[in-house]
């Protein structure tokens, strides 16, 4: 594992649940998991069903796509239920994914909520076809955490996260895309991701 | 001198020249010259004179401002001739101020740059007041870089620069903000800053 590794780490940004408006996704690029590189971003559907489709462009439109060795998601889901999926986007990227879960997601509840969309079988299926949760146990004396992947073997993906985990229970780019997402569009982040 | 000190690096975002519009300017809250720890937005005039007002405006509304134990700014000037009052920014926060110069500014050019706008007196005071011009030495074998200062001493001041410029010639705060700031508006940060 390169110390050096390119991440990048994608949140969304506060929204208004239930508008159709556009939210905000911010990608941060870390090497490992200390010094932020570049900062992309691109913006989606609440509740819509095209964040696949703009995280993947994010990805191949930067200049950094070459030197990109993992990226990794705040949850499979953005701007509401606006689900990922991540078998497309490792295949249409050529970069693997991990998303990265801070509990163990509530399946039926999320097949609940999703059932009230018309196309709610597919969402799901990209849920399913997300793969294992795995379990992560406390980096550094942290809570768990969970994650599913795509394009990379679970011991190289818990050696990332381990690596780029330096200052809280997450991920170092996902925290600093939670941050970056909620100042810019609030004026103000609420401090630790 | 406190490891932990927590500063405010702050730069402002690409924008067209002359055109009066709203420039984003992005505050990066960081512990010594590490950890992001919060971001801050606000908006000023492209060759505006609101600049001092909605950085004092952004430094008081935080709840970061009490921890605050300096701020940086990626030159005296933002969103084109919106130039920073750093002696009023200073009393008007308690937040001392220090400015980052990568090049020793060509003060007869700002000055002759200046003399379109009906109210240059005042904007060039600002830059006269802003006081003596310092020049700290390579830190890391890099460029020298310059500085003006304000609440703060020449001492103090050159500290906290070399302690938080850890990854490139210029202070981790500044840097951050200058990514952050470029990625946000144009979708993708143009690399090192």
């Amino acid at each position: 594992m390169k110390q050096e590794i390119r991440i990048l780490g994608v949140d969304d940004a506060p929204f208004v649940p239930h508008t159709h408006e556009q939210v905000m996704i911010i990608g941060t690029i870390f090497r490992a998991g200390t010094w932020l590189d570049g900062v992309l971003r691109t913006h989606i559907t609440v509740d819509g069903n095209d964040a696949t489709h703009s995280l993947i462009e994010m990805v191949n439109k930067s200049r950094h796509q070459e030197q990109l060795g993992v990226m990794m998601l705040d949850g499979i889901t953005f701007g509401g239920f606006n689900v990922i999926n991540i078998q497309k986007v490792f295949q249409e990227t050529g970069v693997p994914v991990i998303v990265i879960m801070r509990k163990y997601p509530d399946l039926s509840g999320i097949k609940m909520a999703l059932k009230k969309f018309p196309d709610w079988e597919e969402r799901w299926n990209h849920i399913l076809e997300a793969g294992e949760i795995y379990k992560i146990d406390k980096i550094h004396n942290q809570e768990p955490i969970y994650m599913q992947t795509s394009g990379i073997s679970q011991e190289d993906a818990q050696k990332i996260v381990v690596l780029s985990t330096t200052r809280s229970a997450i991920p170092e780019p996902i925290r600093a895309a939670h941050i970056i997402a909620a100042g810019v569009t609030t004026g103000e982040s609420k401090g630790n991701a």
